[in-house]
């Protein structure tokens, strides 16, 4: 922690400053500048918080130096983690793409789905039980009939599933409909009840970017659930909210390499929701896929128009191969499989 | 709904979109332009989604004409909404300041809070026993050792008290403890299964803005606790998330008025949490009054400098007491009580 | 500047630092802490830029400590500075309303915006000559020929006038035609070189803010023109481009407390830019006056529906004649005039 | 056009649009619904604006169905627009790299600069003469004199150059020393005296995106240089302005393919200013690619420790050449050549 003082501020300010950081266990280390005097805490920065100094008179300002993180750091683990679900590495060479419908809807619609995304070459399966929706009068989700109709395709298959937990009260149900991958949503990114609870378990966790969550913040949150004991962790960048209206959120496909610098856990993108549109896919995809993410979630449907929700950014099975069949040779390119 | 057709658009496309209106029981209207044809559904446009036209050959875009909020809005519901909390009315004539620490720590703090509040005029105390902490390893609020505390403080000084909800299980506690007003926070404001057990019952309910939610995502948060019966919703502004580094928030001023034309529920402002520096909260505070909030949110501890979170953004009672003076006449001004 | 090495910078990286921060005339200030040595640079720190010590082996980030502007900071100017525009002082104890219509359109219209300006009580008229509009196909103002017009009104009335300039060419017209008040816009706010220019001449400049300048950036801005030798600067807050689409920009109402911390120029607010429609420039105008702002700059004209441009956010004569009203016991209020 | 009434509108008020829509050269076509009349403007809407309706009694909204933008719109040119700059074409099947440092410093750091862009296979040279700093303290460009230093790189290599003009005054200089592409700085797309005139002249222009300009006003600030004449106009998204604190700005990869899709003009991207550190430059270079960019303007210098502005995001000559490299294959795995 560094503590820049205001001008003017006096020796009794700065001595307070410095008691409060040998009383926290630290030591202090002042340079007094010709404008302002700076100090700084030698020690285990992780106990002090800058909220303890800027109260303080005469303090300006306080910096924290160290990143709040440490499990999911790569500074604490300096190689990628491989996150594997039953037997399906993500994280590794081979670039992963999750498919499936927004949300499921009949044993028929899931049957297809599953079909046509092994069909396609992906190794996994998405699709929507429990749906969020930012109306109460729109479809919420199958819920707990969903996760059977999600099973059945499951292993009619043989692809691992994917699917989104908000109630923390549904964890077991989760559990024993043999979810592989939970989701935990853009809305619930700080549900921090939830990410405790799905730290306690050892399935891997998707965890999507808050709708404005920081980088920063989003570390922070996957650090929730790898303190709990759970270091299954997949980072989900989906689009943030921005000031455009062409689309609707904004790809921050930058958030890509800055998180595989910052942590060594798999990194993949949602370029469906982030774009809102099925149109858009194709090229989101590829940018992330380029800018170094492990994978992909996409929405496909068996017919999009028909689709219960979101049917605007679904693609169909041809679309969805379509767009396999143009990864390969990318991933190639970058030195990758698919 | 108004649909807007490409140029180009088919024949075949316009009818398939006009078939699609009317099995959902509306009535279709087509106007052929010059450069696009345009089709309008007439009837209950609440059944329908954009998205149920957009994936549609030939279509470009499709725009609701009627909002979807119903219980929340104004337009179903003229007149103010008055919600009660132990006698005190929150959206009256009457400037409403809720006050209180960022978190509850010990019996003395929360008694000596409580003083504090009353003796600078405040008629509802806030505390939090619940708290949302980005880090997993920063304080995370004493917890029900929390409530009991806050209600010890409440029977002393005879203030109802206002409390932050995170998990829904705890639900059945906050009600033995006799929380008065449970807040629902920032990071769970499109928590939807949270929102649906508050919605079930009569306790009112302070609803946070999303850190960048609009106000559409925002009244229809409120329309999910509505839906469940309980009408007793007062809004919060908080500040949301923008590209300024000055300060912590961006306080929101404008959807002061936007909400009070758009929805008849009284609506309050938290210039504390907004941004974030103590010495900002008298100006937001009087900004948030002059643009017609009925009442304020605001952090004060006994001691800021020892509180034990968020100890920058708190008054001390003697701000406090000085904010109150101040508010006085300006609530005058506005044809307003304090 | 403190320089924030990496873990595990080397020796010889530190010895680099050191060397580059003498070679600026500086002295450095090593402190080995735990887990990083940081470094700080001791002199005037004015004379570096974090990259010339980022781009450097083993340094992680540099942070500077004291702020770049210096004649616009309350730092080296404590007491207010008031504007005084033809014996109107602006940033004194009075607030001061600066009214008239978007764009300049005919003579008639102008000598009745500068009667109901007067007559509503305001001290100053406005009015666009030239107008950046974002189509090449909109009204673009009438030019030269609108100035004339504006000095016509503003001699009528013996109201002081404030125009925008958006073509360095132009200056010199501008003075021609008595210009009291130099408007650079909110596209303009670095433009770098037209700020060069307005800050060569004695005129007040009133000086917008961009659509999403941080606060520092449009202090650096004021900089420009102060740099030149003019010091007569006003800024205005006209609000920030955000994510809400209920209204046209976000206010940001906090920036005035910042600003009139950081300095000691007068600070006015556009509500009626800010929200761009007329029914919400009254709770805006009541906020920015509230938050400490010294004046607002409203768009008024003789008969909105009629407006040449953005007619949707002009009031009409009665209209601010009421808000003049409604301010009056606001200003008091606050310990101010109007 | 349609206008949406608002409930409740008399039939008067619908009969006032009626006449205003007759009167502007269109023909109405009214729809009323169970909740609300829409009536659309029928004919050439580019005459109407929303805000000539929006003020008008009873009258809810009024929502724009054609696109503002003719000439740089897909919609009236199909094929896509080949660029040529003295041979080398920007927006066909190659990708193009323009490279080159900040700014220009010395005659012997250019051609250095020149020799490394060349050897890299890159076919364009950058470098700035006039610097747009935020501060007034900061290195502003050598001015003229960097023009010279250019066009001597420019001679020795055979590379044509792109560089800034700021300043309308000095247009007819960067004429006079062969300066093959003009490019219009983020902080200069909405200043519309400057576009106008680059408008009247044929050399091509680099339009880079103001910092939150959305798509559509970037679209209509080229269709200010269109509508001068000058079509040779190339779109640069160099990041937007966000939240995010981890990095400088946000690369908007969705603005390409929207882009792409919406204007027949090529599509460029700038790397360095939007990461603004050297490292994040591949991943976003390619990422850019990925999604449809036809080119790149890269920032290298041969020395960055020692470069006299923005030091931190520029390349060094062997960096280039690998990102060079590793484009290679990517462009051929997309079907286009580097």
């Amino acid at each position: 922690m560094i503590i820049v003082m205001a001008r003017g501020a006096s020796d009794a300010d700065i001595a307070a400053v410095v008691e409060k950081i040998r009383s926290a266990g630290l030591a202090e280390h002042v340079s007094r500048g010709t404008e302002r005097t700076i100090i700084g805490a030698v020690g285990d920065e992780r106990t002090l918080t800058a909220d303890m100094f800027e109260p303080m008179p005469g303090v300006e300002r306080a910096l924290r130096v160290v990143k709040e993180y440490r499990i999911v750091s790569r500074e604490v683990h300096p190689g990628n983690t491989v996150v594997t679900v039953r037997g399906v590495p993500i994280g590794g060479k081979a670039i992963q793409v999750i498919a499936g419908p927004c949300s499921v809807e009949t044993p028929e619609q899931m049957l297809a789905s599953a079909r046509a995304v092994r069909e396609a070459g992906c190794r996994l399966l998405r699709g929507g039980a429990f749906k969020p929706r930012s109306s109460p009068y729109s479809f919420q989700g199958l819920g707990v009939e969903g996760l059977d109709y999600l099973q059945q395709a499951s292993r009619a298959e043989g692809l691992p599933i994917v699917t989104e937990l908000m109630d923390v009260r549904l964890l077991d149900t989760f559990l024993e409909y043999d979810v592989d991958v939970i989701q935990i949503g853009t809305r619930n990114m700080q549900n921090f009840d939830l990410l405790k609870e799905v730290g306690r378990i050892n399935k891997p966790v998707i965890l999507k970017r808050g709708l404005s969550a920081t980088v920063n913040e989003w570390l922070m949150a996957a650090e929730y659930i790898a303190a709990g004991g759970n270091h299954n962790i997949i980072f989900c960048e989906r689009g943030v909210r921005g000031f455009e209206t062409a689309y609707r959120n904004m790809l921050d496909v930058t958030a890509i390499p800055v998180l595989k610098r910052e942590t060594h856990l798999p990194v993949i993108v949602d370029p469906s929701h982030a774009g809102g549109k099925a149109w858009l896919v194709p090229a989101l995809a590829k940018a992330a896929i380029a800018a170094g993410a492990d994978g992909l979630l996409v929405e496909m449907h068996p017919n999009p128009c028909e689709a219960w929700c979101d049917a605007d950014q679904a693609l169909n099975p041809d679309e969805l191969a379509t767009l396999m069949r143009e990864l390969a040779p990318l991933a190639e390119a970058l030195g990758r499989t698919l």
